[in-house]
This record gives structure tokens, sequence and C-alpha cells, in this order.
């Protein structure tokens, strides 16, 4: 679900970093909802120079990263800000603590239309979703599970 | 209206299968909804090595594809689920036939944002709708055709 | 804020384009809805031959431009229009002038799921959200300038 677009400057992030952010990412939403671990889907759009402009002014010491939600929608503004702060805290080692700028947004899209590997995916917490986190792979499941 | 863009591993798809993709993509469009065929957008992303990570976990065989529904918005349930189920299996040649994992996933944006060679396209199936479908091409049209 | 992806032909624009493009649409932000200048994003996405195909058929004379709107929501539909209008008219020079075709789209993304590095951005016309826009800067403010 979580569609990550990293748009950074090419050749700052080893494959090492990339690892590294994308495991902490990953264990962001196994840790905090229970996500089935390859939901989490995280493209480096790395941009060449001259790509990036903030302000009219050509960077490239700067992050941008774009998210679309979708097997989860939070509802509580205080969950909101929350999530944000933890997102931007475990982020930092990757954006401010290396003298880079950096910004983030999330969009939330709507979860019927999302499917994975042709198969719509089961709801959240269903005894189905459960089964697709403990696999960390989609399969087939019976209408039963989907609650 | 749909904009379509593909995540692909580099060099996966020759010019031959991007041309058969975006054609069974179109004719999708013209057949469900008789959209006119330049309004199907599709641009192919290719990643580098090195940029797509599932869980945590770097990958070469997956396809995630992120599109944008404008022209038409789906009310009814089962109607979206068709429309998920149907573009699965319509990809299904170039991504599980060729042993690719794939996930996708749509988000509806509004209409009236949403402006083509500098024009506000018409109403679905309006009669200005049908003359940019039969012409394929944009033009200017009265208010009176607009509806 | 505003968050714009233009997808155009490889090497289609020089920098100097680049650079007047990006100040132009700043500019639009900052003399309509007075945004301080660092919040519009404009990352060019420069796509190769053989990527970007409309209604099935490859083309190189294509701008398709990609937005998302965050710090302003626009509620009123002839200013919803009026901003689709201005924006096409500005990036005429850039498009039909030069004998692309162009599409652009909108969407519109929740505020607070939005953070400028590491802060959540202050409330739209809030003091410190003119402090922001002076200092073309983000930094931490008081909750009493939050308004």
């Amino acid at each position: 679900m979580p569609m990550w677009i990293v748009h950074a400057p090419e050749g700052v992030y080893s494959t090492e970093d990339k690892k590294n952010i994308t495991e902490i990412i990953t264990q962001f939403y196994v840790d905090t909802v229970a996500l089935p671990r390859f939901y989490v889907v995280v493209r480096f759009d790395e941009y060449p120079v001259n790509s990036m402009w903030v302000g009219g002014v050509l960077v490239n010491d700067f992050v941008r990263i774009v998210v679309d939600h979708i097997a989860r929608q939070m509802e509580d503004p205080a969950i909101r800000e929350l999530c944000m702060s933890m997102m931007c805290e475990m982020l930092a080692p990757f954006t401010k603590d290396r003298g880079m700028r950096s910004e983030i947004h999330l969009d939330e899209t709507a979860m019927d239309l999302w499917w994975v590997d042709g198969i719509k995916p089961p709801p959240p917490e269903s005894e189905a979703e459960k089964k697709w986190a403990l696999d960390n792979a989609p399969s087939p499941y019976e209408l039963a599970d989907a609650t």
C-alpha cells in the first residue's frame, strides 16, 4: 500500500543507504499498523542536476518524498500529526543530519482501487491479511477470511 | 484523463510491448466509457537496478502502476471492482504471465482541475466530447455543445 | 506545497527555460496566494523516446504536468477555473507556442499530511507563514504565531 517515491539527487544514496531507509520505512508500518512487509513499496527516483527547482532556484541538496497511503486511512488528527512527526524523525539521519533539506507529503487514496498481483487485497486486520503478512506474499483467500 | 505511470524494470518492455500495452489500455477506456483516445496517457517510467524496493528488499521483477482517473469517476462499488479486475486481466500477459509481480492503484482527481492544450475539456458524454473523440483531438467548443 | 512534476521530452527545455518556467510558476503562487517562494517545488522529469504514449501512439512533442496542491485548497468553482486558465496561459510560451501539445491536472491533498524540513508548516496566512515567506525558509514557530 504505501507507495513511496523518493526524489533524491543522483548518487546521494548508496545501495546500503537505500536498504537502510527502506527497512526503516517498512518496519514503521509493520510496528504501527501490522502491514504485510511486501505492501511497502519504495521507488527511488533520482534526479539529475538541472531537474529540481525550489522557489525558482535550482537545487541539488533536496529530498522530496511523495507518498500514497492506501491500505490504511488515518481519521484522528492527532494520529495524523504523530505519523508525520515519526516519519520525519526516522528519515532525519538521511536528510537533515546529512545537511539536506527535505519535504514530504502524503495522499490517501481509495483502498478498493488497489490490487496486488491481480488480487483484491483483504480488508485491514482480517484473517486473510494476517496470512499475507505471515507469508509476506499475496494469495487467493476465502470470503470467510476477509473479516 | 487517465494518466498512467508504469514503473517497470529498465528494458523489460520492448517498444512493441509498450505499443501493445498502451493500445490495450486505450481500447479499454474507449470500449467502456467512450473516452477520446488521446485522453489516455501512459508514461513508462523505467527504473534502474537499485531503485525499487518492496518490503525493504531490492527487486527487479516488479511492475508498479499508478493511475489518476480524471474524466470519469466511478460511484458503484461493483463497477469499481469490475474495473480493477478487468485492468489486472488485460495486463496479465505483461506481468504475471511473464513471471513478474505487479501492483496497481488508482486515484480519482477532480475533473475541473484538468485542462488539455489550454482548453477545459467538455463534460462526459457531451456533444463536444463526442466530437473530440471523433477527431481524436481537442478543439474549442460552444457552450451549447457542452451538454 | 505545490509539487509540480513536468514530464517533458528529454532535452526540450534548456536550463534557462527551466529557470524561466519555475520563476513564472513561483511568482504565480506568490502573487495570487502569497506563498513562501520555497513552497513551490518543480521537478522536471524528462522522458526518453519510447516512453510517452498518447492514445496508444508514441509521442515526443507532449508535455504532461501533474501537480499536487497542498497548502491551499480552492473551493469556488470560478476560482478553480481561473486558476487553470491562468496556469495554461503562463505555460503557453513553453508549450503551445513551441508547437508542443500539453496536458495538466491538479490534485488537492491534505495540508496536515505535509511537513517541511521536519516541521509542520504553519496555517495559511498565519504570522508564522508570513515569516517563512519573508525569510524564504522554514523555522520553528510558537503556537501563538500559528494563527
